[in-house]
């Protein structure tokens, strides 16, 4: 868990920046910054829920009514301000605006964005035209504070990256030829969830319908060289190559755990790409460090593919952030410049993809250390470990 | 299935609209747009997805290049054009800035956003920047055209609907005291999904994590008086009161259908509560016609309330849209003046909160019909029915 004291380190780190930018203080209105910054978690619809601070560090929570109580129950705001409903007869925003004078925000105010998002249906103005203040956007600056983690929130990747093993074992179990993909995914979904409400209660599930994740996504056959697959009720057969994915959020934090895999006794063919792909991952791994930047550890897998003429087969760059949203910046890319420092978390996930034969991606969680990297998801990488029998 | 017919039609009304306002065509950024008016379904993420079709009628989607071959496999777009990866060498903005002057938008471009949302980390220029057009919005406009549904969607969030009932039937036969909610909601969405499946193959369900949902999300015993309550993984006692939540999305259409629920005998409390929840529930059905204002239905709510002295269990508004989104405008909330129209599809679900005893409310889905409404979901409603044997 988050403590108080991280939050309130975090608060205070954003008021530096807002400060910094001549801010009378900030609005937040993206739910996972509010929950990045207050650890308040609630379902986000049409209804805005707005988090406001003042440079003097003086705070409130907005919510719609019907959340007061449980916001007073769950969470610890000292000032809990509410509106009867949206649209309502006066539109949030404009009380909005009450709470933001009351608060002294006025003048310049920092925001991730002017106004709540249209969120399923939610319409209504800017921040900017209810209180008359200028806003500057804090946006990047709370994006390059998200993505250096702490070790607090290294430890719940961990403990993600353990339960996406957990399922990915029960997944591969459940999946045998004449099997089907929803058969197998739902079977492996559930016994995780399960095992992971048993091993700790609710402690790190937020949400009823916040449990692991296991399945193939429809990555199964040729498909695999799809890498966004989607849909379709595919039943596995002997020669299907497979690319898996795994989730297991918890307190909100995800590690992501993906394995090509073969069912029964894999080609030529596939051992090539499996092995190739095997190994451009250890280049990424390798390129690792502190003071490395994003571009570099894409350039070494890329400079890979060219040194072994299997460009053709390349489709996406080497991985991405991850954390409190399953894909986060920075970017595994050649355009992204970003330098990589210690806490930064991302997926390492080169893949080779044949249209003819299938797609062939693992994909690992990793935190930058002091001088390389350190594997927060443990699953076996071989041909062999991960061939189902058929 | 909606009918390539049904989307070119939906196209050729959004270009009367743009025309109307002197655009020389349009670009949708929001994935739910691109897939209600071509029927394209994908994996959103930090990579842009954009359609854009000229005043003349030519167009083009635009992917990462991963996505061509399953796009041109699974779509059946004239023309794709692709970026190799976001963010690049080369911004996705700028690449799609070429197609857009290749397709001859320019001048005025109508669009839904300008540019791509802040999804999972995506940061761009606005399209506005990259082309020099001036942007004009068409959102509230397509928001409009999606709120009335076509026969073929009415029947789509029907048989949602109908799949909706049987989960329910499956989440009130594994609800028992000592069970845990996990246990519940886990099995009967699985038993519910491969009952889908089974069905209809694959036709459905647009992706594998696409199936039913059935569960409390936390809204047991006191805490089902908390609307939104999320989380926490409780075991079911008698004297509980629950409220139930299902989903089951038909080729991505979704009705909504919950129950008020009890477990063992409901006092007379429980039943003072729940009658005059299903009358109020009443009240908004007789409401329903073309002409009166979503305002009008939840005025009559309030009125109910008002006029049984029961205005203090009162939290939330009585309904809203729904359709692709599970949330979307209109809104049946006294400020909301849209009038009701043939074919708009809302939720009925005024509610009674008592933070003593528990909340009531069920939620069916309903279509406005010429003479008033249709209900598009069927599930006992009365509390014999909904009393778990305890």
């Amino acid at each position: 868990m988050i403590s108080s004291a991280e939050f309130r380190e975090r608060r205070e780190r954003l008021l530096e920046q807002v400060r910094g930018v001549g801010g009378t203080g900030y609005a937040l209105f993206d739910p996972s910054y509010v929950h990045y910054f207050t650890g308040f978690w609630f379902l986000s619809n049409e209804r805005p829920i707005v988090y406001m601070q003042n440079a003097e560090g003086a705070d409130a929570i907005f919510v719609p009514e019907f959340e007061v109580e449980r916001t007073s129950a769950e969470a610890s705001f000292k000032r809990i301000e509410s509106y009867p409903e949206y649209p309502g007869l006066e539109h949030p925003m404009r009380i909005l605006a009450g709470v933001a004078r009351d608060l002294e925000l006025r003048g310049r105010i920092a925001v991730d964005q002017d106004g709540y998002p249209g969120i399923l249906g939610y319409q209504g103005p800017p921040l900017s035209e209810v209180t008359g203040a200028e806003v500057v956007s804090v946006g990047a600056r709370i994006e390059a504070m998200m993505a250096r983690k702490s070790a607090t929130e290294v430890e719940l990747i961990r403990e993600s990256g353990r339960w996406c093993a957990y399922a990915h074992a029960r997944l591969q179990e459940h999946t045998r030829a004449g099997v089907s993909e929803a058969e197998a995914s739902l079977q492996a979904q559930q016994e995780t969830t399960l095992a992971m409400l048993d091993a700790d209660g609710s402690r790190g599930l937020l949400g009823s319908g916040d449990g692991a994740k296991a399945g193939y996504r429809g990555q199964i056959g040729k498909r695999s060289a799809w890498a966004h697959a989607v849909a379709h009720n595919i039943r596995f057969q002997p020669g299907d190559v497979l690319v898996s994915e795994t989730g297991a959020p918890v307190c909100g934090y995800q590690a992501e755990l993906e394995r090509a895999m073969v069912v029964g006794p894999p080609t030529d063919r596939m051992q090539f790409l499996f092995e190739h792909m095997l190994a451009s991952r250890q280049v990424a791994l390798d390129a690792i460090r502190p003071g490395a930047t994003c571009a570099d550890i894409d350039a070494a897998v890329l400079s890979y593919f060219e040194q072994h003429d299997l460009q053709r087969y390349w489709r996406q760059h080497t991985g991405h952030g991850t954390g409190l949203r399953n894909h986060e910046a920075p970017f595994l890319d050649v355009g992204d410049p970003t330098p990589l420092e210690p806490g930064m978390v991302f997926t390492i996930e080169p893949g080779l993809y044949d249209d003819e034969v299938g797609g062939f991606r693992h994909s690992d969680t990793v935190v930058v250390s002091d001088d390389g990297y350190e594997l927060l998801t443990d699953y076996p990488t071989d041909l062999e470990s991960l061939t189902i029998p058929s």
